[in-house]
């Protein structure tokens, strides 16, 4: 079975129950800024405060009786961990989720909060690599990895889906880190919309999508810090041949751009969104003459932008800690 | 004409097309923590972030043209100007708006973006409404009082009237200021659902409505500082009637369980609200047992809370500010 359109369907009539519909907010402000007209797929609004509500939701709902139950696991030091806690809670097995130590205190109360149990490792791949292999031998668990894995793009993918059912849309936007969420995003945008423009963005500190994707084969490189905690992984080697072939663009944006984009997103906005999520939108925001996609660019467009996540420790916001510089 | 549901839906019909009919979320998370069931009316997601964009925008259209065309002035710190100030140039008439010397810059900023004639005057309410009377003078602007003004309550109304077809809701709670939403809001959730309980919720610093409303006589306190500055007015003398007849019970909340329940409110449903629309959340998070409507209490009840707005300094979070002291 491979990703496609039906199985995304079939993702989201499994996950309904147990996800939001997030709502799609609109702002006059910022389309008179942009010179476009934005639509925001709220999924900073999702459960657990990210769309990988989706994706890990679909995964444990889609494991057989028998399989599922020794419980699932998976290493994260973000989001997708939440996700996979809440989902085996849901399913009523157990969750074994490997974290580095130095995880956001807030993320690691999310996970507890779900009841999962949680590996603490050092702050390395090999390390939480092999942890996770270390709880799969003993306990027996299934890996349910954050982006290799076309459950999780097809959950993922949901949130295409409806954004696309429920907005009339010439482009649609969203961060790559791993590239689960631009894979099964984009499947469900092009298999509906063909004409559609699907626009990936990046930090250009973790631009190895961007890399891969003029070089057209995949590109590891060495990770730079970027704020956009969320991006830091390279793209997999199961979603990257789908980002070759379904997406029209990468673009990358400087670390100033993604904080401005942010904070701009609160204060017009009203919501929170991490600044991964601020990734697409510090895209247009900042150089809108960059997003290449047909002769016109991007004036007048119909944009619509995944907001992908609202995990943010209040205590530590960039712009306050910058004023302390 | 006096308000009633009528005007209401009449209200709505002509403010229509220049509001945003805002989400209402949920969260299972604050539920749990609560032992009801919570339903948020997002009026932070409003146009200009704060319900205050009904009440004007219905006093600006529903005057007549000759009336309409020098303009209309009030005095405002808050939302109310901004509000004003977008509803005229909607109208295509000229706003001016008198704020205090000491306003948030951001509110100030807000307020120029429509536009408007901004005219500063000292921080008192001697000085505003002597600064608001010349312009009128000069002018011959119409005063669009932020709460006295009938048209305006009925606007705010509508927040409610979407609120009770859209959910199901054995309480309705909003905070109280001048009293311009409460009086609104109470007018049309009790003429549509007449069981429901009609709560508002005021700082424990500013709580000249419970002392009225307990008193069964309008009492004018004087002014403690509140973080919740929407909410330091005191209680209308055309709104308090209103409120004396259609609210049930009016509660008060510390300084402290406001800024906690903010919080709240930002890390778990991931939307920016301000003070005054934390106030009511915080009387259910703080002391659900003083919540004492019914014999049952809280417990279980299906409650609407109005989040009045999310126009916040983002430089100067009260959480922020607490760990620098």
């Amino acid at each position: 079975m491979s990703l496609d359109l039906d199985r995304i369907r079939a993702a989201h009539q499994r996950i309904r129950p147990y996800i939001h519909r997030t709502p799609i907010l609109t702002s006059s402000r910022l389309d008179d800024a942009t010179q476009t007209k934005l639509f925001f797929k709220c999924e900073n609004l999702q459960k657990i405060g990210a769309f990988k509500a989706r994706g890990a939701t679909n995964a444990v709902f889609s494991l057989d009786d028998e399989t599922a139950k020794p419980g699932v696991a998976t290493h994260s030091s973000g989001n997708h961990g939440t996700a996979l806690a809440r989902a085996a809670k849901l399913r009523g097995i157990p969750a074994h989720i490997v974290m580095p130590r130095n995880s956001a205190k807030v993320k690691v109360r999310a996970v507890e909060s779900f009841g999962a149990d949680i590996v603490f490792c050092e702050p390395n791949d090999a390390a939480r690599e092999a942890a996770c292999a270390g709880v799969i031998a003993r306990t027996k668990a299934t890996l349910i990895h954050s982006f290799e894995n076309e459950d999780v793009m097809a959950g993922q993918g949901t949130a295409a889906l409806e954004f696309v059912e429920d907005a009339e849309l010439d482009v649609i936007m969203c961060p790559v880190g791993g590239g689960g969420l631009l894979s099964g995003a984009a499947v469900a945008a092009k298999s509906i919309r063909p004409k559609i423009n699907v626009i990936a963005a990046e930090p250009a500190n973790a631009d190895d999508t961007a890399q891969s994707f003029r070089a057209g084969k995949r590109i590891v490189t060495e990770k730079k810090f970027t704020i956009a905690d969320g991006l830091r992984t390279n793209v997999g080697e199961q979603t990257f041949p789908i980002v070759q072939r379904y997406v029209d663009d990468v673009v990358t944006v400087t670390e100033d751009a993604i904080i401005s984009a942010m904070r701009t997103i609160w204060e017009t906005m009203k919501i929170i969104v991490e600044p991964s999520a601020a990734v697409p939108f510090a895209a247009i925001a900042d150089r809108p003459s960059s997003l290449g996609f047909g002769s016109a660019g991007m004036a007048g467009k119909r944009v619509g932008i995944i907001l992908t996540g609202g995990n943010v420790d209040l205590d530590a916001l960039p712009w306050v800690s910058n004023r302390q510089d």
